[in-house]
């Protein structure tokens, strides 16, 4: 029986491990920012990856709303794996991580490399992340919450998270 | 050419066709919050749908991190349209609505026609829609933002995303 009081189980290997995968397999996310002249939410989506060092991560234009917002507000909340197109979108695992965003410079150490591990899974973004106007974004991640499927609610802090 | 200085473009009956479609199809929405104990923003998957009178609505239970944010800022964005498994799913249009949440009270007039509505587009729904912590929430739109593809946004107001 499933306790309603609490909406949460204990995190364990298993939850750790679809947090994991999602976050592995993502290659889209819903970027969560807060707008910097009403301070109400916004929501877009967004290419997500992982750094070489398993950091979330996306490539996003100075010219798009979220850009803005976060150059205002770095807090930021991501919400990985798609509805699928079988059976109730509800019961499919997905995870939200909230995180820092820290922008990370083009003549930073760490460009290079970003940009490689982008277009390994991102090849599309060739037409466009040279643009002067793009830039990697890095997600630190202070917590996130999985939802493995109805009243399977899991809390989860930064080490569980840690992908590598 | 696009004017990449100016991310928006005129919005006409096209964008407006696309929006109401994208309203009209979705069964699922990525939601942002601002969670209350922090301010940051928060993003989960609910169920989306419309009302009778075309207002956008989800179903969520009382115990879910985003009714709580939701009972104590009102203020949501709401993402909608899936990634789509095909191409680079940046292509792919996609909504964001800036919304207030309006909670329905089960005693309200209004929560039979909205619960036949829901049924109706989430038959699934039927195994919790009646349990005592889920409430039908309507979010009354404020504004929007189309993404048609690459370099094909366009900002919308409240008139723009009346679907009847």
């Amino acid at each position: 029986m499933t306790d309603r009081s609490s909406p949460y189980n204990q995190t364990d290997g298993e939850a750790r491990g679809i947090a994991h995968k999602l976050l592995r397999d993502a290659t889209t996310a819903a970027l969560a920012v807060t707008e910097a002249d009403t301070g109400a939410p916004f929501v877009s989506r967004i290419g997500f990856g992982l750094s070489p060092e398993g950091v979330p991560m996306t490539l996003i234009s100075d010219l798009a709303l979220h850009s803005r917002a976060l150059r205002n507000d770095p807090r930021a909340a991501l919400l990985i794996g798609e509805a699928g197109s079988r059976g109730d979108p509800l019961t499919h695992p997905r995870l939200t991580i909230r995180a820092t965003a820290r922008f990370v410079l083009r003549n930073e150490v760490d460009h290079h490399a970003l940009r490689a591990a982008w277009l390994g899974t991102h090849p599309k973004a060739t037409l466009y992340v040279d643009f002067a106007d793009f830039h990697f974004v890095l997600f630190d991640i202070v917590s996130g919450h999985l939802n493995a499927g109805f009243a399977k609610a899991y809390a989860l802090d930064q080490k569980d998270l840690t992908v590598r």
